[in-house]
């Protein structure tokens, strides 16, 4: 069972949909990747939080079994992001970013943190994520998420990054957004020609895709008779995703194509809650019960010659 | 082998697209369901067209072993639409409609078409789909689609067709204001409930959703690397999943989701140039192909206990 490093946000998330609404509550990129990768191997954290960051979120995320060495606790406030979603839960409208200790963040990495066999970076500065890359011994596996800040911001950064790594998992409106392309299988043709091997697209309600140089996997999301919010359903993707692939160490096709059902379910029970709330009290035992649920809503019979 | 029957239009489109624009070629929601489904069995088609109609039409549509005793020729012009796709080519934009001889049309069945193994009811006035459904001899499978004109103005008449038939193949969009409720599943619950024992829910490039009692199946469309033109891909889906169906005889669970997969491949080449030229010129060794494509995009290893 392979370590896992991941470098990200720690928020607190004030978060309005149709069904609810929850004020500074437990949130960030790496918050819900590391409790997503829990499930399946050891995850080792990098992140800063403020002094006013509420003990108790330290608990949880230490009953998850997460090394918070690396989670940096500074003079200044938390983090905090607010947003609200319409009926239409696929995308989230910012109403306000409050950056705070994350402004200035600057990853430290703890010495016992810097042989990762999967390393993370998730959605910061590719400037920090270079200086991370730079420092930890080469990982077997190195995947990155970003966003249209970053591709609009810090393109040159960004390929830099993309040159390093093995596996990128970003939206479809990032993917064409870094491609500068509407169709997504050219969009996948020019990312893998620059850097990663794998490609993989989330597009929410939607599913997932996974381009390499083999071809292309695709997955529906898993049909949830109640979403009460889509926050964080993307990184607690790339958690099962790649906690599956960390705890296994397998990393033939098939591997990859599991690991992609593991991050499709993961996803699939964020959104049944507020916050963290329903990975709280996940157990694998569901976990397994839900891969097969995809298994089922997915499985059909090939042509017999 | 089973004969299917279709009622629904023969257009002339005029279709502008970011990748070409033509004008006044063969189009309709028939003309695409029955060109599709004439690769698996014998079609008969009811529509209207009008003197104007292109006579090497005709013969194309022959050529594919389509019944045409059924498409009445009547003074007047036949059915125009125009209509074009931004890049994002999941909606088409209409800028004109000529209902023309459509206007009036009222389905006339001749005798040798009273017997259907399937019957799909295209997208045309309810009550008119239950004056066809009312004459002809119950069929095996009775299908039907919708659009939103009818679900909003004239939604009784289309629950009573609901009612009558076995499956409901429509957009996501058509089946979110049917049921008047955002989530996919609550919306399958209710439509269900109302008549048909099968919902599929069409959505374009991301792929497809069937609803029965014994649960849900979902595939993902095929990643294409050009598509032209996504006029007539709903009627093309159509087309192969009932051609399929009635080909076979068979109504398990597996053949229906085999069945959602020829239709998927069927979409996906008619996507690939404008009009049905793409249908022109395929051979069933093609569709097979895909068809192994499709599995291959899907397929992953359940887990061992």
């Amino acid at each position: 069972m392979g370590k896992l490093l991941v470098v990200g946000s720690v928020a607190l998330d004030t978060v309005k949909t149709p069904f609810g609404e929850v004020e500074e509550v437990l949130g960030g990129s790496a918050t819900y990747f590391s409790t997503s990768a829990s499930y399946f191997t050891q995850v080792d954290l990098i992140a800063v939080i403020g002094e006013d960051f509420p003990e108790k979120h330290l608990t949880f995320l230490k009953s998850r079994g997460i090394d918070l060495s690396g989670l940096e606790r500074r003079p200044g406030q938390t983090f905090r992001w607010k947003g609200q979603y319409s009926h239409q839960l696929n995308e989230a409208q910012t109403l306000d970013t409050r950056l705070n200790v994350f402004e200035t963040f600057r990853p430290k990495i703890p010495a016992h943190y810097m042989s990762p066999e999967v390393l993370f970076l998730g959605n910061i500065d590719p400037e920090l994520q270079l200086e991370v890359l730079r420092q930890v011994k080469r990982p077997a596996l190195v995947a990155c998420d970003t966003m249209n800040f970053w591709i609009n911001g810090k393109r040159d950064a960004l390929w830099k990054v993309l040159k390093e790594i093995d596996i990128l998992i970003i939206n479809d409106g990032e993917a064409r957004a870094l491609a500068e392309h509407p169709n997504l299988v050219q969009v996948a043709k020019t990312i893998l020609e620059r850097g990663p091997k794998h490609l993989i697209i989330k597009r929410g309600e939607y599913g997932v895709l996974m381009f390499d140089h083999r071809g292309s996997f695709g997955a529906p999301a898993y049909p949830l008779e109640q979403v009460l919010d889509p926050t964080g359903a993307g990184d607690t993707f790339a958690g099962g995703f790649l906690g599956y692939l960390a705890a296994t160490g397998n990393r033939s096709p098939e591997a990859f194509r599991q690991a992609v059902i593991f991050g499709s379910v993961m996803a699939s029970f964020t959104v049944e809650a507020f916050s963290l709330d329903r990975l709280r009290v996940l157990d694998y035992k569901e976990i397994e019960g839900r891969f097969r649920a995809f298994k089922q809503l997915t499985h059909f019979e090939d042509l017999v010659l």
